[in-house]
């Protein structure tokens, strides 16, 4: 593209680095903070260098959390003997927005990857197999993405804990609610008639 | 959503106001800052505070500048005499792109919409109206888009301009080079024949 301004050129260009923000996204991006206040683009930038300079991760189950220790991890409604393992801090915000889980969580910070680089020491599992050690957990659910990945991550993660006297579960897979079964995929379908479970009737 | 944190609330709510992006979009976006070094985001941030506070538009063509004149219009490379009018400065970024045109240009900075309560004096008009006193101008291209908004500034512009000595033009509409006739709309097609052009032979 050619720019009439350097200052506008750097700002598309950072922009740009934004996963699957393409150039002229970034352009439409900056325009439209230009147009704003100077308030508001101040805003903009401090918010994200606020996040960037005070956010810290839980010491105890590595979510992005403002405190030492998160919300979850401290709340005494919560049941502390059960850890719901995901990958990171969506997965959390997407079980919290269910309001069907009240254990507590451990956000691995990833996946098991060896295309990607990301080996079993670059995730937090050390500190998941010390939780084990020092609280009293009975179950340890392993909410992963349904992808190679998070199969051998699932894997790695249950013979970790085998030593210890816990109840390891996967989330259920099969087919989604409202799903069809003809747009179903053949390996979702046969996985979901092989792990099949006894009809309950609605008590109506 | 649910957030584990007020920082990271903040962050994604801002980053939410920008156009095109949603909730989901703007966490993914600053998660992916959150990954990054000190060094990237407080790059990311500066750049678009740096462009807030330093950005000038050229006191001749208003377009966004580095300096209080812009490159084009100091440039002596340039046709000076032939004014091309745009609404923004992506129009100027696409047309310098074709590398077709030589002259200069004149950023009205938006296209009169009463609907939008964007009235002629909310645009750089009278700077245009200004250049024609000052300075030699043969003639004035209308570059502006084939909508009613468009349409309504082109026919202000046109009185404007006509007590001027100076050839006003607007660009050729027509169907696009590679544009199937049968997914063309009527009003074009309809217009385009009537605009017909004289066929010339390509010269092998």
């Amino acid at each position: 593209m050619n720019f009439s301004s350097k200052l506008l050129e750097n700002a598309v260009s950072e922009f740009g680095r934004l996963p699957g923000v393409g150039q002229k996204t970034a352009l439409r991006l900056v325009l439209h903070l230009l147009k704003q206040s100077d308030a508001e683009v101040l805003r903009f930038t401090s918010a994200i260098n606020h996040l960037k300079e005070e956010i810290q991760y839980c010491r105890i189950c590595f979510n992005i959390s403002d405190f030492q220790e998160c919300e979850i991890c401290t709340s005494s409604k919560r049941d502390h003997s059960i850890i719901c393992v995901v990958e990171d801090t969506r997965d959390v915000m997407a079980i919290e927005n269910t309001n069907s889980y009240q254990g507590s969580y451990h956000v691995l910070g990833g996946l098991i990857s060896p295309m990607d680089g990301v080996g079993p020491s670059d995730l937090k599992i050390d500190g998941l197999v010390e939780r084990m050690r020092k609280q009293d957990i009975k179950e340890v659910i392993l909410a992963l993405s349904a992808t190679m990945e998070g199969d051998t991550t699932i894997f790695y993660l249950y013979r970790k804990l085998k030593e210890f006297n816990v109840q390891v579960t996967t989330i259920a897979r099969g087919i989604a609610f409202g799903g069809e079964l003809e747009y179903v995929d053949e390996l979702t379908l046969g996985r979901s008639i092989a792990t099949r479970t006894l009809y309950e009737r609605p008590t109506l």
